[in-house]
């Protein structure tokens, strides 16, 4: 059950002129189950993404940076994205490149294109050998059945130990043009080392140039996908892509533009919801907790401080057990490497009660007042650090037995 | 099922120093049932409320009215209000008079203060004589189990045809000082001439002078439940209520201060959520419909646009088919009343689908579009009327069988 996250309604999910979709049973961990996915762009589209930092980042996501980073010296866009469950092809060596590299053949051949043209993603097991063929035996089904319509079916295409498909639609009109947009995203949550993904992929039909929607792409992430974490680990295959069709007659061309603004805040917005989303259906949890770091000195800081928080497997337990612990809080402020903090100008809010003020219990504060806000599904921890402008939040959920159960079953 | 709206969680309903509530099965209707809820208030609390304009206005709200208008009279507060679903004691004349007057005795006798201190409210079948002497005995079962935490039981309490119960809590910390507040409410939907009351009762800690809540609560009610509607009839008890009760240090004595804006910017936000949820779950409801009119001379040719549309069963049961008939929402925007409107000027956008321009079909608009927002399950219906900078937001649901069903049975 994801945390008041009701499901999404398939009705709901607007088509984006210039992106089909469609998917197949290809039984690459499983049989009866969609597990491939394919998204076929007009050649109007233009793509741009953000990936994993992870040193160890798994066979397709390197592909697509070598495809993107192609876009640069070539006219011909992408076409096609690909993603497959079941298995990530990471920790696959050259095998794994070779896999991914001949799955963007497959798909180009069927789409008459080049396979530079193709972005490949996966998600699953990692340290296992992607079972290509039959993924690549999956395609032609896959594009049977492409469709402007498949935003639920794709939704449901990319889940893993997701207990819901994550989907949802805005739109916006700009200079009287209507912009729509539809994402979907999968979670999330992962034991180390080797389990586990998140992906994003937001399509709208504004026409984007390749440049404002590299940037686009960034700023959205930096405030939604980058800003949420099940358990701190960052998996192998992590990606978010946003895709701008060029279908609508609105056209972006520069960052410093109303136009732009009003398109990024709608990205973002949605973005946000599809973070969110991830965090809600986080495996085993409870409770949605946001994390509100303010007045510090830089946005480092800040982020430091909230991760450190939102990752402390002993705040994350307190919050599943709603006791009041609060103690564990201030200490992963204390470690999270903010070295000349000046923990006496700190004051942090459990929701509306004041806990610690000037670096001390509040004298004010009850027990029974933290106890009943830590009972709440929906929790935030802010704190001030009494030393700048600077200010972010991120999200999180608690740390449950569930958790510990999900990922421990995983493989079987 | 209410649309798209989740079950209240029983641990985010945060408790409000100040209120305490307790609730009773009297029997009043149908045995075993929740249907009296009494909330007795710190005697710091303020209290103000808009009330239904039905003519025929039951005798709960005459007596209620009289209490808080003797409030300016009196230096003796509200100590307590007091709810019964089963029965609206309406149209029911002299006597039903008496029983609410019996019910505010009998209370103040419990509660140890005057009649007049008591706020009386009743929801239910209309032109029935109220089974005071059972309210009345249910009384002390209510006393004995007042609690600040029965917030989720309150919203229980207080549903006749609603399928889930509607709370919801928000903070708000002003000047480093934090207010809570948590409300209720209850719908909605009515066959004329009989049946049917919305309720709200929104408290917060804040200390709010008597003047400046009065205020407060109608511009709240005028962005939220002033702007819902189910099926255009008024009921003869509709109420909503917002209690002040003092508990916290934050004080309000004047509109024009930048603490009252940031107060009454968060009363207004739950007010609209508690409105919302009402919508959500209007009887038979499918479809949330947000209305919404813009560009209008004043605000009141909005609102008589946007109700014309909101009200028109042709336009809802369109809706409820999934049938762009969008004719229809032109012809209530026609006949709505706006005599002098140059429908020339005139867009209307289906979310972000233009269906009119300039007053006819926008030459672009294809019936498959429109077809396809109209099978969402939330629907923004926006209309420009190029004629000044007025707006207003009205919401509603569809009209559906269920609708039809729910209230044809309603009494039995």
């Amino acid at each position: 059950m994801a945390v008041n996250s009701p499901l999404p309604v398939a009705a709901d999910l607007k088509p984006i002129a210039g992106i089909r979709l469609g998917f197949a049973q290809a039984g690459i961990k499983k049989p009866n189950r969609k597990d491939v996915l394919v998204m076929a762009l007009a050649p109007t589209a233009t793509v741009a993404g953000v990936f994993t930092t992870n040193r160890f980042c798994a066979a397709p996501v390197q592909v697509c940076k070598a495809h993107l980073d192609a876009l640069h010296m070539s006219d011909a866009p992408i076409r096609a994205l690909v993603v497959n469950t079941g298995n990530a092809n990471a920790g696959t060596g050259d095998a794994g490149l070779a896999a991914a590299n001949a799955t963007c053949s497959a798909l180009a051949e069927l789409l008459e294109c080049e396979p530079a043209q193709i972005l490949p993603f996966s998600t699953g097991v990692i340290l296992e050998p992607l079972p290509v063929d039959k993924l690549i035996a999956g395609l032609p089904a896959a594009l049977e059945c492409l469709s402007e319509n498949n935003w639920y079916a794709a939704a449901e295409a990319i889940m893993t130990t997701d207990t819901q498909p994550k989907a949802a639609s805005s739109y916006v009109v700009i200079n009287g043009i209507p912009v729509t947009m539809t994402g979907i995203s999968k979670g999330a949550g992962m034991i180390k080392p080797n389990m586990a993904t998140m992906l994003g992929y937001l399509a709208m039909d504004a026409k984007v140039s390749q440049s404002v929607l590299e940037h686009m792409v960034k700023q959205a992430a930096d405030q939604s996908f980058n800003c949420i974490t099940i358990d701190g680990d960052t998996s192998t295959n992590d990606s978010f892509m946003l895709i701008a069709t060029g279908a609508s007659e609105l056209e972006i061309t520069e960052i410093d533009s109303p136009e732009y603004l009003a398109l990024a805040t709608a990205v973002n917005a949605l973005s946000q919801k599809l973070a969110h989303m991830i965090i809600r259906d986080g495996e085993g949890a409870t409770k949605f907790i946001s994390i509100a770091v303010e007045e510090g000195r830089d946005l480092e800081e800040c982020r430091k401080i909230a991760y450190s928080i939102a990752h402390s497997p002993l705040v994350k337990t307190a919050f599943f057990a709603s006791d009041p612990n609060l103690g564990r809080i201030l200490a992963a402020i204390g470690y999270a490497g903010v070295n000349d903090l000046d923990v006496s100008k700190l004051d942090m809010y459990l929701d509306e009660v004041l806990v610690a003020k000037s670096g001390g219990r509040n004298p004010d504060y009850r027990e029974e007042d933290g106890q009943r806000v830590m009972q709440q599904s929906e929790i935030t921890i802010r704190v001030k650090l009494g030393r700048g402008e600077a200010k972010t939040t991120v999200w999180t959920c608690d740390l449950s037995h569930d958790y510990v159960s999900i990922n421990a079953d995983y493989r079987s």
